[in-house]
C-alpha cells in the first residue's frame, strides 16, 4: 500500500526482544506521530537522563519541538548533543487469563538523533506553522500572529526522523493454551482513548462563538 | 488538607522557569501517579539518552516498574544507574488569542534516583500485585497466579519517589492585555481525558461475562 522507503533500523534503535511489534513501515509511524499529541524529550544532564513532556509537529520526515528560549532541557537538546524523543499512544489494556499475560496495547516510536536549532525566519516560521496546526489546528489561522518580539522568545528544534523505530501491540491477550482451555477467566481488551470534552471560554470572551476549528474537534474525538 | 510531607526539590528537580507551576504537595504527585496509566523510563545508553514507555503501579512513596527480565533497557536500569521516570497526563489544549500564548495544561512528575532491582520473593510478589493493582485492578485475584517459571522471567525494580518534582497547569490562557481587550479571537481551553471504551472479549471466552473489574472501569472511564 505505501510508496514510503521503510524505516531503516540501526544497530541501537533494532529492537532486542519481541520483533514482531517491530513495525518498518513509515507510514505507519506519520500515523502515530499525528495521532499523539505530545512526545517525551529525553537528554543527558551531568551524565544522568532527564526525560520531559514537550509539544511536537511533524512535517514530512522532520520533527518540529518548541519552547520558551528559557528553557534549560531545551537549550540543552538544542546543542548538538544526542537526543532521544518517544511518542506513545496507549489504545488498550489486555486483560489475560492469567496475571502474566496481561499487558497493553501500545503504539510507541523512539526517534534518535541530534536536534537542530532554527534560526532562519521563513523556516523558523513554517515550524511555528507546523507544530500549531498539530496542537491546535486551525489556530494559525484564527489566532494573533506571533509578533517579532514573541518570535525571538521561542526556540524551534528540528529533529530528523532518520533514525526511528516504531513497536505496536495490537491485539488481544497471548494466553497459554492451558488457560485458554480451562476457560476459568475473562480474557480480551478494554480500549483506552484519547478524547476531547467540550470547549470550556474564557469568561472575558465577549460575542465569539466556539470555532468550528475547535468545536468540531472536540465532537470527532481524539485519536 | 494534606499531611504529607512536601516534596522536597534537590537543585537538579527545582524547576528552572515558571515556577508558578512547581507544585509541592506530595498527594498532588500521589493523585498524578495514580492516574495515569504508563510512564516514560529514561536511561543513559552508551552516552545517549534512550526513552521508553513502561507500566508501573505505586504504593507509598516507592514506584515499582517491571518487565521481561530479557528487556535490555530494564536490566540497564536496574543496575545501579541514574534513572529518569516522568509520568504525564495532558488535561487540556488551551487556546489563547494569539498563537504565542497557546498552551497545554498538564500534570507532570520528573522522579528521579536509582531504581532497585527486587529479588526477595514476598516483596516481588507484592510488587506485582501493586503494579497490576495499577494497571488492571480486580485482575489479581480474578486471573490464575503467577507461576515460578513466570515468576523468575519477570524483573521488578523500585525507585523511591525521595528526588521528585511536580508541575501542574490547570488553567486558561495567559493572553496579553492588549488581546483580551481587542477580543477578535476565541479563546479557552479543550479538555483532554482519557476513556475506557467497551470490552472487547475474547472468541475463545466460553460462558464468562464481562466482569465487574473491567465493565465498570469502562463505566467510569478514566482519569
Amino acid at each position: 500500500m505505501s510508496s514510503l522507503p521503510p524505516l531503516s533500523p540501526t544497530e541501537r534503535t533494532t529492537l532486542g526482544r519481541r520483533k514482531i511489534r517491530a513495525v518498518t513501515d513509515r507510514s505507519a509511524l506519520y500515523a502515530l506521530l499525528d495521532d499523539a499529541l505530545i512526545c517525551h524529550l529525553g537528554v543527558v544532564r551531568d551524565g544522568a537522563p532527564l526525560v520531559l513532556p514537550t509539544g511536537y509537529g511533524r512535517d514530512g520526515d522532520t520533527l518540529y519541538l518548541h519552547g520558551s528560549t528559557g528553557a534549560s532541557s531545551l537549550r540543552l537538546a538544542g546543542g548538538g548533543i544526542e537526543v532521544c524523543v518517544t511518542v506513545t499512544q496507549l489504545d488498550g489494556i489486555v486483560y489475560a487469563r492469567s496475571i502474566n499475560n496481561h499487558s497493553m496495547n501500545y503504539r510507541s516510536a523512539v526517534i534518535l538523533g541530534q536536534a537542530k536549532p532554527i534560526v532562519d525566519i521563513d523556516a523558523k516560521t513554517h515550524a511555528l506553522h507546523v507544530i500549531t496546526d498539530h496542537l491546535a489546528p486551525g489556530s494559525w489561522e484564527h489566532a494573533r500572529d506571533v509578533n517579532a518580539k514573541e518570535f525571538a522568545a521561542v526556540s524551534v528544534l528540528a529533529l530528523d526522523l532518520a533514525e526511528a523505530s516504531l513497536k505496536i501491540r495490537a491485539t488481544g491477550p497471548g494466553d497459554d493454551q492451558e488457560d485458554i482451555d480451562a476457560n476459568e477467566a475473562w480474557a480480551g481488551v478494554l480500549p483506552v482513548r484519547t478524547v476531547f470534552g467540550d470547549p470550556e471560554p474564557c469568561a472575558e470572551v465577549v460575542g465569539i462563538p466556539v470555532p468550528a476549528h475547535v468545536a468540531e474537534r472536540g465532537k470527532v474525538g481524539g485519536s
